[in-house]
């Protein structure tokens, strides 16, 4: 089941409706690309398609149709481009949860891939959504220029491996129990999230010139630290059915985080700072990056 | 350290030579494309060159290069495919020696990565290097045609995804202790190891013509079975210092295997058919496939 979207007052009803119908339309082209659970290896799809498919805010994907929109880009290639960072992030999230990792219980309000199936199993399916993120992204003619579609896949496979989300991970990994600095956390998370983040957008404005390109990077490091600050935020302040995963994990497990280094109120502060510079960042598109200025806000003031 | 190759009396030397030569130059091409390990996160670039380094027969390098001969593709682009083909295969070895999978502790002769590190590391290890296989595929200007290394990128996501080696591996969890029919078992290998065996293959000829192509790949079905054939009666005759992996392992795991449902000599009868049959395959490259043939042969009279 898709989450509706909360919004806050500041933000206008016409970008509630624009993103779930992005977030419709994602969920289709998802069930698209992944294999019918019906065909052999039946468990392995079946539970692809359970990791993959509903759920989740899909902010990764609205940021890359947002910036699409903005910078020009055909929608076919940004429901490929959205459809690929999402299987990119949805298989980060099964290996995550895995009892290796977070070992976590909860996923997007259901039970986690390993729980629901086992662990060999979720090894797998996130294996393979790996792969079916760049079996998507390779999709022949997606652009008339076949070599900015090549550029589009190094992109994400940059964004995906050790000097992008993977390596952010280790990081996070090594970092549970020692304390860092807000700079350090800062570097953590531009990789974790922020990689990832920046490869929607970047993807979203493959058609864009420069200058347009240069203006939505500024806006997704900016965007991708405030989402992870408020992400933060939310470990402490809402609870497990609000936020779908289990709330508190970060805390409980020792892991430094923008709470435990800034402080809540400090935290607030700086998420607030960050989405000021997303905003800023937009200046050159003018009235044109309503929807985009929207969905900073959507991701600043969320309570899930 | 690298294996040596042990040649059967009907090889010649040349091959010796050449395969040595291969090698080398792929273990180069590993290193330009592996971060060095001491960029951040040190432990996890470290741990990706102990498991993708210095290890390994390299059949499906030694494959890739030997068909772009035969058909004529850049060696540039070939130490590109080689390189992608032989990441992915180090990340599948790395998550199926992990305890959820096949649970081994000994690899290309030395401790399994979960072993030599911690299973989350393994974890990650498996995940950045696939990442890194499509990253090395999608280098700016490798063919002059974009959209044909767009279709190269595209034959190794399917290879390694839930139609290709993930299916396979899936398919293989769910038959230990059940009993497979030989066509079930041909089946589960086709896709466990034949796909990317058929992706090694397919990659070097990438610049063949349809006729090349469709040789190579009959040729590369036979292979990539008589392989698995004498991984199964390998695993039963050699020991693990040949092997450099835990023999006995599949019988002990109660995994159906060739040997456990035809026997011994009806699995070496049925290599040597398969064997044939590759052989048979080349037969429009006439004398050209000499370096082929020799390779097919090295694969099924290997002993280790």
């Amino acid at each position: 089941m898709m989450n509706n979207l909360v919004l806050a007052d500041t933000t206008e009803l016409d970008f509630s409706a624009w993103a779930l119908s992005k977030q419709t339309r994602l969920e289709q082209m998802l069930d698209l690309a992944l294999v019918p659970a019906d065909l052999a290896p039946k468990t392995l799809h079946s539970a692809m398609r359970y990791s993959a498919l509903g759920g989740g805010k899909r902010v990764r994907a609205l940021l890359c149709y947002a910036v699409a929109e903005l910078c020009g880009t055909d929608l076919n290639v940004a429901d490929a481009a959205a459809c690929a960072v999402e299987l990119i992030h949805a298989y980060s999230l099964v290996h995550d949860d895995m009892p290796c990792m977070d070992d976590d219980d909860l996923r997007r309000g259901k039970p986690s891939c390993h729980k629901q199936y086992d662990d060999a199993s979720a090894l797998l399916v996130g294996d393979a959504l790996q792969s079916l993120a760049f079996d998507v992204l390779s999709k022949p003619k997606l652009l008339n220029d076949a070599s900015l579609q090549l550029s589009m896949l190094q992109i994400l496979a940059q964004a995906a491996g050790s000097k992008g989300m993977a390596g952010g991970q280790a990081i996070d990994l090594a970092a549970v129990g020692k304390p860092l600095t807000q700079a350090e956390l800062e570097s953590m998370h531009h990789l974790k999230t922020g990689a990832l983040i920046q490869a929607a957008v970047l993807l979203g404005a493959i058609s864009g010139s420069h200058k347009q390109i240069a203006a939505v990077s500024s806006f997704a490091t900016n965007i991708g630290l405030a989402f992870q600050v408020v992400d933060d935020i939310l470990d402490v302040e809402a609870d497990s059915s609000t936020l779908g995963k289990t709330a508190g994990k970060d805390a409980n497990s020792n892991k430094p985080t923008y709470v435990t280094i800034l402080g809540l109120d400090l935290a607030k502060q700086h998420a607030q700072h960050l989405y000021a510079n997303a905003i800023a960042a937009l200046a050159p598109f003018g009235d044109n990056a309503q929807r985009l200025s929207a969905l900073a806000a959507f991701i600043t003031q969320r309570n899930f």
